[in-house]
């Protein structure tokens, strides 16, 4: 029995996603949670986005294959129970037939968040807001932004794997401001390669505070490789909000399909 | 010169708002940012709620008198470089002839928040969001919520300290639920005393609860004592979001008639 976990935590306690050895990681917590309600010695667990060290999620999507008639709604309560406090579970439910975390994923989509005036900082949020000295001119990020949608090769803005692609289709990349005037990017693509979101926005942050022209987003991507100039933004900035997946009938032969295109 | 701050803080690391010998509070740490940014030896501060330990604020308002010829930017600049980052100045002003932050006030505005299901529970809010283990129905708090209203003697609700008056117009007190879901009471009156949001909310999550029924809360406010069935909730779901002040020409005449009526 497969069962969907959707999850939400504070990265500030992680060294990210991915279970290391001596390190405290979501996945090692969440996998020693599993064991001791399921009494089980072992589960792995397949998550929609491995996120970084200090990057915080409210819409983790994480598979795992459990004993039969387990109870997702028991399983949910006392492994709220088992947990820390930052990380919960927000629902546990049976996953439609073929589903996949990673594979059956159409899409995943990040907030990146800033406050840059003195108005405009909370403390309450200082944990997944970063405060930036300046203010931001979101008028000419979106400008650059636009130049980066799209089915693209994002190399210039990833770390580089032996032997993986970089081409990604960035779908959404745009700036507004909450009610509250903070400054927050919503960037949405099929899938993202190692750093790329928080590069993105590191990006633009040299347009927003005026020390690079719109133009310079387009050139940066069109090299094709890291520019010094794009600083990574902090990690605690990012949050990992939402994956869209198809309706369940649809879940199997997409898994199929995306696990097809990755090897080739 | 008489100048207004705009202060936000995370209640957390404080033993509440007024100075205590030997313990971390607001009053404090924003007394000796500003001696030392003044240099001068000694700064005394008036906000316009003194918050309880663990309570928050987004709102809060405090005037200082410091030295002629001050530069509020710089002031500001300088304040956030000194104060530790779970206390931000989000606005610093010179303040118009006659205010001062308590008795010019109208009115103070809290929010009370609760994620009641594990849906709104979110990791990240986790200090400003009381977590709820059962459903709230919200709409038997708001009809007991409604007999609140108003001018009354709220004895019944607040920790007694002699020779003061526990009469004040609750203004507003309403439960709804924001965008996340998460459970929230606007709480506005006049004035608050001591614990009275906390033992409104308490009162009011008994109904919501189901262990009582809405017209309780009449009750409890009639009989004038202390209920034991009343829990004051717990402080760190509460936070200060704003203070009502009237037009700069009314600010001096507002204080002296405030004044008068507390002495009375």
């Amino acid at each position: 029995m497969r069962i969907r976990i959707d999850l939400a935590y504070d990265g500030a306690g992680f060294r990210g996603w991915a279970v290391q050895p001596g390190l405290r990681t979501v996945q090692g917590d969440l996998q020693r949670a599993l064991s001791t309600v399921l009494r089980i010695p072992e589960v792995s667990l397949v998550c929609a986005g491995r996120t970084d060290a200090g990057v915080h999620a409210r819409g983790q999507v994480v598979h795992a294959d459990v004993p039969d008639q387990t109870s997702c709604e028991d399983l949910q309560r006392r492994l709220n129970g088992v947990l820390a406090r930052d990380v919960r579970t927000r629902r546990v439910r049976e996953a439609p037939p073929g589903f996949d975390a990673r594979f059956s994923a159409l899409w995943r989509r990040y907030a990146y968040r800033l406050a840059d005036s003195p108005e405009t900082v909370d403390p309450l949020g200082r944990g997944h807001v970063v405060t930036w000295p300046r203010e931001l001119d979101l008028d000419v990020m979106n400008t650059a932004a636009a130049y980066l949608l799209g089915l693209r090769d994002f190399a210039a803005f990833c770390r580089r794997r032996e032997g993986a692609t970089t081409t990604r289709t960035l779908l959404d990349l745009a700036w507004t401001r909450d009610e509250t005037g903070v400054a927050v990017a919503l960037v949405r693509a099929d899938a993202f390669c190692h750093t790329m979101v928080r590069s993105l926005v590191g990006c633009l942050l040299a347009v927003g505070d005026g020390r690079q022209e719109p133009g310079w987003a387009a050139d940066v991507l069109a090299a094709g490789v890291r520019d010094p100039g794009v600083k990574v933004a902090p990690a605690h900035g990012l949050t990992l909000e939402e994956v869209g997946y198809p309706d369940d009938d649809e879940v199997a032969s997409r898994a199929v399909a995306a696990r097809r295109r990755r090897d080739g």
